[in-house]
């Protein structure tokens, strides 16, 4: 648990809190290259930390992002015209490039330098593995992009995805840290018969309550979570925290799997979820629902603020839950598709969830590790303005997680160094998964 | 009136405030039993005096009713499985009785003792007469059931109803302690010499400003409203006001009439009311609309927090008043049916009406008395722990409401004595009304 | 720009605040006389200053406009019985006439002078020309109604509308009084070489800057906004803000021209605008849009608060803008109709707009005077209960606006004190005008 004080100051992002101070120190995934299709395609709000901002590609393709209310008096840039390397305000022509300098003013006489005086609240972005990213902090040159594996191996990106959710960044990402949920949320329905023995599942099945190694490194933190494998044997899931909201979650084989999930806050209780995943990865299958409905079906995208990524399944229709399903046990939640047991279960504890009434168990140490580093970041920057280590060294971030079976008395640390480095290929893997086929 | 401050005293009923402490002490009436029609049926939302909770019928029909959040991370229960005499939380696995005990929590190590430790915020029930009651009180031993004669007599309760209003839950009650209002919200349109002479109707008619007499008793406040009958004689509409929340109100024969009406608050701003029935009562009939519309068509339930026992007539269609009916004195509202009527005019007045500004009349004279007795047990209790004598009395419930035609110089409260207890036969009025036909 | 403060003082106008007490020292446009079409008509929610009323029109044909809670308990007279001369509450038949006596109250005893001492809160109220007038204030004996020229040529009214806009009254009313925009927001996508030779529309379209004089008057202020026209000439826009919230606009020719737009606040984040032009008047044309949609179109009214006079073109979709027209220059905005293209800058500012993050430019001098003139206004009121001069001197309102070409060394002022004067006939000017055709 935590005390109503800190709750608030872990989970609030706006301008000037805590902890949206600390996550403007880093990169931010704004929004995906793909809503910006072309030079000079239509502007799009993008509500990011609080803020309302207003995306734009120019016509050297270039992405701008800035406050949505034009400088001058305010009007919404979203009606602006994107012209010649640059967007338009309708309302007085104000006109402004992408680093938010106004480039020209035309109802002011030609002889006034007001137009040096003024400059939009505009972001640098840049543009990797179809992610749009921005800088929102307050240094004059950014910070390196922080050297995520999934979205920087150009041509294997295979899967990249955004979601909305309808809560609090955080105690969305506080799924992808509790390896202990997987065994029954998304597959408690199965029982160890249904698995294949000497597989992952198998082990997940047979011993639902995995004991817990966490330790802290300098993207974040780590953790390891074992049970019984085979005699003489444990397996392994392992996962971790990378400052500021991302998670690298353990259902794949570790060293085969290259996946990164960033929960990036719209504002306090709305987040866009970046799913970054390359082509190596294998994706765990959960039980979907009847007629084909995986929960991953997408509402049409609007133009408002809160319009982009929705999933058909959300609090409205109860996630389509079949109560009868979930009777059966064909399915223990009755909601079709992993992702949307998490939206369900992580909405619905409210928009802040108030961690004062909670009561933690063993298998939420990586829970706890996490919310911690994060208190203690925050206020160290608020206190004397110490930056973590990872927002300057994007090499921290070449991680890779997953699961993998090691001797009982192995360090599992060591053991896995060379599995959890990221770019590297490890061709042993491959072959054996190929022989294994589905996990 | 009452000053702003004791306004939002008598109104407010979330944990801690004056008034939902005082509700607190007793039995509250929190669904129908029919909502769950079976052992294992579906979980159901209850919003209950500002109470998010979760309420489920266990495998032996027992009905559990607990906080909607999990006390380990928060997540809802509403998405959890019935199961084996429990609800299991679907994040995982915890399963609880209805009693909140944890009796399950397979994501812990076999040999942690944790789940001695958590229990959930689990309010105990009783059903009774197709009522599902709970205490949310702080005793461990809960008060007696109140004797409230429709919901006990097991074969002959005929009507039992819930619907639900949009406003504060005292200012829809004042509606029932408050008999004047019948000759015009619901009669206005009709003149005397529609009536038959020598009914209660015609006296009504004939006389809308009744005198009144109110008196202070052990379960809360009696009036009797009286006007000329026939020569020598008056017609005394009597009826109470029982802590915390109910009304016995005077439409019907006094002997004869087996009401009892609770105005349970969901929250502040929503009110589920309760109308309990026994057989040998007769409903008024007011004036309905064209084509058959009653006014009390109800939209389906849904799942939602407000989805219950909503009526189709409602602010978001001026409760289908037809101004032309209005207009021709068909109606005096307009408005089909007698209970939209009083939904019309208590919702209208806004969420939590501000009574500073009221000017009362000397029919409002329940009215305060009633205000006066909530707010001086809400302090008493809050002050020295004192707690209403109808807490431990459950037999001071024992009442009955109703109209009865007295000589000139009886005392109403003596002559009616007999008339008002509950659980009496009385074949004499049977006798009557059989000769009489409708009122 | 202002401070946080002061942008709140000059935007709030509730019962009670700062703007509110100054705007309640005038008569209101409350309503379209339209509104109630025949004695004893529909009651009417009217929503004004923060205050939520009911309108009337009593058998007699006057209208009632008062508090829509009853002064009795609250019932809301929404639902009141219009008859012989009042407006009876269907909750227990108190009647009211326009004046908000009670002249009936049916269920007190009829020796009770209960009736004697309730009044309802009701306003005075008047009509002309199409507008229903109220004046909220303090005053016993109203002032009189400001002379407004199209509001008061009985034959001539040609166009009265009213059309809600979804922010706050001020930032509205400041498009009145920008006439730099105009040749951005409506006219930005016409180049000078499509208009005419000589019209006011081609020296708009040659010299998009122009320069500004501003001045104090009697009624409020004024300003000539003035650049090139011939050779030794210049055309001159002259427009007015007139308090407390009317702006007369300069696209017509002065002399000609009688307008007067009234941006009357039905809250702080509503605004519904009354326009009010007579017959010799000639409207602007703007760009609208593909298959005749002008952005004029209306939903149908409601009953609700915040039902009357909604545009179908709103911020639910984006102002029916076309992106494709917008980029292929057809219009500036893509917004089909220069009202909605103000609407779409205004309301989209956010419902109050936050001024302290603005950067006022040169061609803002007039929105800077009128600021600081309701703030000197209001706080005179507060502090020594100092009134407008405006509020007992009718006559001031005598104005007109428009365009006009003046020699270069003219004192605009003095030149064109005839043609700004009301109720004047220039029969040169129409002479002028039927040569010239369109302008």
């Amino acid at each position: 648990m935590l005390s109503k004080e800190d709750n608030l100051a872990v989970s609030r992002v706006g301008p000037g809190t805590l902890m949206g101070n600390l996550m403007r120190q880093y990169w931010i995934p704004a929004m995906l290259s793909s809503e910006l299709p072309r030079p000079d395609s239509d502007p799009v709000r993008v509500l990011l930390l609080g803020e309302k901002l207003i995306a734009f590609r120019d016509t050297n393709g270039q992405v701008g992002l800035m406050d949505h209310n034009c400088p001058h008096r305010g009007a919404s840039l979203f009606f602006g015209r994107t012209e010649e390397c640059g967007l338009r305000c309708v309302y007085h022509g104000w006109k402004f490039d992408v680093s938010g300098t106004c480039v020209d003013m035309p109802n002011e006489p030609a002889e006034s330098d007001f137009k040096q005086k003024i400059k939009a609240n505009a972001y640098p972005t840049t543009e990797r593995g179809g992610v749009v990213w921005t800088y929102m902090g307050p240094r004059a040159e950014p910070p390196p992009l922080p050297d995520l594996e999934p979205n920087s191996l150009d041509d294997s990106v295979e899967l990249l995805d955004a979601i909305q959710r309808e809560c609090n960044w955080l105690q969305a990402l506080e799924g992808d840290i509790d390896t202990s949920h997987f065994s029954f949320l998304h597959f408690g329905a199965q029982t160890v018969d249904q698995a294949r023995p000497g597989t992952f599942q198998y082990y997940a099945l047979n011993d639902r309550a995995p004991r817990y190694s966490v330790l802290d490194t300098d993207y974040g933190a780590m953790y390891g979570a074992y049970r019984p494998a085979d005699p003489g044997y444990l397996y392994w899931r392992i996962a971790s925290f990378l400052f500021p909201f991302y998670a690298m979650i353990p259902p794949g084989v570790l060293g085969n799997q290259i996946v990164a999930r960033a929960w990036v806050p719209m504002d306090d209780e709305h987040t866009l979820f970046f799913n970054m995943q390359a082509g190596r990865t294998r994706r765990p299958v959960g039980p979907s629902g009847p007629s084909g409905v995986t929960g991953l079906e997408k509402l049409p995208n609007t133009t408002d603020w809160y319009g982009r990524f929705r999933l058909v399944s959300d609090a409205r229709n109860d996630y389509r839950i079949d109560r009868q399903r979930q009777r059966e046990r064909h399915s223990f939640t009755g909601i079709p598709g992993i992702h949307t047991e998490d939206q369900a279960v992580t909405e619905n504890m409210g928009p802040i969830f108030d961690r004062s009434s909670e009561h933690l168990a063993s298998s939420d140490v990586m829970v706890i590790r996490v919310r911690r580093k994060l208190l203690e970041a925050a206020r160290a920057l608020a206190e004397d303005g110490t930056v973590p280590y990872s927002v300057e060294h994007p090499e921290v971030y070449r991680q890779r997680s997953g699961g993998v079976i090691l001797p009982e008395d192995a360090d599992w640390v060591e053991a896995t160094a060379e599995l959890r480095k990221a770019y590297v290929d490890h061709p042993e893997i491959d072959a054996a998964l190929a022989g294994l086929g589905a996990l």
